[in-house]
């Protein structure tokens, strides 16, 4: 396609806008991820020499245009919501206005990267709002959908909410808190349960996390555990960072059972995790049930975002640039009226309720439009436009979503690190209400359009209609 | 862990085994892949002065066993079923036997890769399977769980019998077919559709796939097409490779409809292609309902595996080296008995009919044990001991699945080409039969334990029974 605009003389300036229309796991909101990577993307785009052979290889691709290619550098405009924040359906994450070879080079690898990762925090948050206060732990390499799913996926986990990861390349790669403990074959690698405990212990007398499932959770692994708690305990070490995980059985029933038996021991500060194919509702019925576990590891379900493996975030053209500067708008027909884009050169605007600062509205505009926080807002749904909500002026303050990231070229944004995105991201959670949260049937935030993009939607899209289906 | 067993002075040799416990998407096999980049990792596994000092950053390790990984060469032995075999649960899909430090260190590289491969392998061959003889393209790099998932899940799906990739990058690294079309952005970045295919059809004459679902499919799209086809052919064009490809609507009536009217314009040979969220449930469908389509692209739900994203593979000990070489057989006990692991050092063997050529069973036995094609062998279930198959001796083959990828720590094997890699994977899949390749409540192939191993079984279960649940 690239070759197409290039030979037929096509390099109009364009805005292409990157959005999703569904929400994850059927949610009421997704958690915007990835960005940093977008960046090294673009600013390392290029064709090196072997590149430019293997397209020769094809037999596709003219001289022209692989010596155009040869010196390619992306010389357009991004603006972007930041990473952490969170976001809904139909908002443009992603604005790019480049010239439209270089905005469609680039689709691909912003819609791979910020599906990939936004899909993961966004999990990561479900997760984490289940959990409610206690820890949850990243636990999904070794089912993640390659190495660098893994990698990714795990900052990705962490700026959702989690308290680490047992990646310890992406520990190492983000800085993030690495955390783990022994498996079922460090048991088995000793003539019993016991000694693995107690060689365990003495090796790791700060993280003591002893694995109890391997034979008998209750009968076993319990017994064996407070054995050696009391040995460390009799010989001096002053125990903290110390307990057990479970990896199996039902985990309501035997962490009530574990958490009796450790406490009736001595050792009611002796932390209990569990793992085992949790995910969001596990969990979240485990709370109900009162299950005794204040530390959760969360692999697979986490990691690949098992019942939802897939962030839907899609590129459309919105405009193109005339050569007077202004842009025409573009627009999508679908037969169904949700998917038809919003044309235009957008901006999003984030309306907050003052006192309790949690969001009111999302209000997308062109990007020209100004407003005046002391005047009355009516907003109303674009697709159910009798629903209008009237927001008193002086009640609500707006803040415009998205940021420059890369001006004619130039990168004009510095990440923050992974863990300053998580601190972003737990504020982010806190301007939503507990009712978007919910797991089950959330309430949505409203996404309205301004008065001046639904006009001029409209506009085009009769324009399009009349067009006669475009048979000329 | 690993530093546990340093420190603990033990680096038995033990042996790990690979295998999972359900087929991806409740089928009745799997396709093993992803060697090739196991076999990359093995070999260039080592601990460079950066990783060292980041290691030693997290003050939980010992400067011992730093040293110890800065000279660290893996030095054990690998055998693996090779990429494109038919795979059945339970069985070994990886053995590696060499020091515990060694086998413990390679475990997660070794699932990730290996699980990721081969749930796209066997999601490809399943969806290839719905397309009976179409083209099947792999279409979901925008949707792959990061860049590196889009990668090497092209690789997977290309092996399991896919004809090519829309992502170029893949083609490049293995060698395989790459081919794409335009998007909707391309017909809207022209005034009108008509002159967006037009500009499309000049600049590729022998690669000419209209996408025709913009505006409408049977009023605009579909007309348009025939329009310019009809002025290829005036202009003495010789129409190859040609054709129009569907993205919405629903593909049965709208394929039949345009199989039509292609035909009485004229052009009986341009190529029906459609996309839209297809899978293999769909595709059966739609092929049941007469869709005139036969080349398919598919994406999401192929790149991820989009119903069943993680393949369970696990690793777990299953003996150690006692000083006089022989093995000590290890197991895991648990709740369910098939969950409980085959124990000591093993191999499989596959049992193929010899007049059909298809598989009557797999063995998995112990690694010295011999069998003679000319006797008789009854087989029976582990699980359910009663059900018993006896196979007349000179009616059957047998070939021993693992072979050597590492021997003592030095690469032995060499990987076959991807293309290679899928003529084995087209002739692994015609050894099965239709019944066991059914989405629905498909038949299984037994997977049978040797008379030895079963009784080992026994006996390492029963001790271990016996054993009062390890408290000593």
């Amino acid at each position: 396609m690239m070759q197409g605009y290039f030979k037929a003389r096509n390099n109009d300036v364009v805005v292409f806008d990157a959005f999703y229309r569904e929400n994850p796991c059927g949610g009421g909101y997704a958690i915007a991820c990835g960005l940093e990577q977008v960046i090294d993307y673009i600013k390392n785009l290029q064709f090196s020499a072997d590149d430019i052979r293997y397209l020769q290889s094809l037999n596709m691709f003219d001289e022209d245009f692989l010596k155009y290619l040869s010196t390619f550098r992306f010389s357009g405009s991004i603006y972007a919501i930041p990473e952490g924040t969170v976001m809904f359906p139909r908002e443009p994450f992603i604005k790019v206005i480049a010239p439209i070879m270089e905005a469609q080079l680039v689709e691909t690898a912003i819609l791979n990267i910020l599906n990939h990762q936004s899909l993961i925090a966004t999990k990561a948050a479900r997760v984490c709002y289940a959990a409610q206060n206690d820890g949850v732990m990243e636990f999904g390499l070794r089912r993640a959908q390659g190495p660098d799913s893994g990698i990714y996926g795990a900052r990705a986990a962490v700026i959702g909410g989690c308290c680490g990861t047992s990646n310890v390349l992406a520990g190492q790669i983000f800085n993030i808190p690495v955390k783990g403990t022994h498996a079922h074959s460090w048991i088995m690698s000793f003539p019993d349960e016991y000694t693995a405990f107690k060689t365990y212990a003495e090796l790791y007398p700060n993280a003591c996390i002893l694995l109890v499932d391997t034979y008998d959770t209750l009968k076993s692994g319990i017994p064996n555990a407070i054995r050696v708690f009391q040995e460390m305990k009799d010989a001096g070490v002053k125990l903290h960072n110390y307990g057990i995980r479970m990896d199996s059985g039902d985990l309501a029933y035997l962490s009530k059972k574990v958490r009796q038996m450790l406490d009736t021991a001595g050792f009611p500060d002796a932390i209990i995790s569990a793992s085992n194919d949790l995910d969001e509702y596990l969990i979240e019925t485990l709370k109900i049930q009162g299950a005794k576990i204040t530390s959760w590891g969360v692999g697979t379900s986490l990691i690949t975002s098992r019942d939802c493996p897939a962030f839907g975030g899609v590129y459309k053209l919105a405009a193109i640039r005339n050569e007077d500067g202004h842009f025409t708008p573009k627009i999508k027909l679908s037969e169904n009226t949700e998917k038809v884009t919003n044309p235009g050169n957008k901006e999003i605007y984030r309306i907050y309720d003052k006192e309790t600062g949690k969001i009111r509205a999302d209000l997308i505009c062109l990007a020209n439009e100004t407003f005046d926080e002391n005047e009355d807002m009516v907003l109303f749904d674009p697709n159910e436009t009798w629903k209008r909500t009237r927001i008193v002026g002086g009640t609500y303050t707006m803040r415009k979503l998205l940021v420059p990231i890369f001006e004619e070229g130039k990168c004009v944004y510095t990440s923050p690190s992974v863990m300053e995105i998580q601190s972003i991201c737990t504020q982010e959670k806190a301007t939503l209400w507990d009712e978007n949260m919910r797991f089950v049937n959330p309430s949505n935030v409203y996404v309205d359009l301004s008065d001046n993009l639904y006009d001029l939607k409209q506009k085009v899209f009769n324009e399009l209609s009349a067009a006669k289906y475009h048979i000329v």
